[in-house]
């Protein structure tokens, strides 16, 4: 199995509602069957009915919860694009669910949760360098 | 907010296990602080305890469930590498949810489940292209 993740659908129970929050925040996209499709750097990040995924997936659906036991982390330049993205977020639908601050690693950052309750967290790591296309590489952590 | 996805954090109620499985299916990833990293393309993916992860987000861990709301997905370049990433994945000790068929989108694929239930759909689809790098790219659906 290669290091790479090919697509990552977050299930949602109204597709217009994700759709129109994405896409306040500058993502574009295309739609087909019902499923909307976002280039996303290197992969793709799709919308797609939470139960049919499900369903496709071979697993039942408890239904929308808190915590589905996955995060997701949009890295940014500066900490001023962390609040601004929050702030961003907020204005399109979302929800903080942790306030922007100081992190534990010695970044700062913030979490917001989309219409669904997926969860991205916001955050300015200098540790973990974005090139200019915003591509994330790993530090060697024995480097250190 | 740019197109990408910096980070995906995997929740895990079991760290040796998680790390177990992605490594006997090819990972290779770095430690720190009872995280797991993996370089995965131009993003990182992050094997994390499933409750800090919850605490880090500011909300509530219900516990694992058979569907989070999301799924991953892992293109392959043959049918064949779809049957043989999935037999890996059972010897890894993940679960097959849905066996490898035709799919309605006209590919063929599988989807497994890793031991904290994270489920990965393998699929080989001739309409989303892949670059010699692993990379997707989906393409014009109106140019269809």
């Amino acid at each position: 199995m290669e290091q790479r993740i090919s697509l990552v659908t977050l299930g949602v129970t109204d597709l217009e509602t994700a759709k129109s929050f994405y896409t306040a925040l500058g993502w574009r996209g295309q739609e087909a069957e019902e499923t909307f499709f976002f280039q996303a750097s290197g992969q793709a990040m799709v919308l797609w009915s939470r139960e049919r995924l499900a369903e496709d997936c071979g697993v039942q659906d408890p239904g929308p919860v808190a915590f589905g036991g996955i995060a997701l982390a949009h890295n940014v330049r500066s900490a001023a694009e962390v609040d601004e993205l929050l702030e961003a977020a907020v204005r399109a639908g979302g929800r903080i669910t942790r306030p922007a601050g100081t992190t534990f690693y010695g970044g700062y950052a913030g979490v917001f949760a989309d219409p669904e309750g997926h969860l991205w967290e916001v955050a300015h790591n200098e540790g973990f360098p974005l090139a200019e296309d915003g591509s994330l590489t790993l530090p060697d952590f024995d480097a250190k």
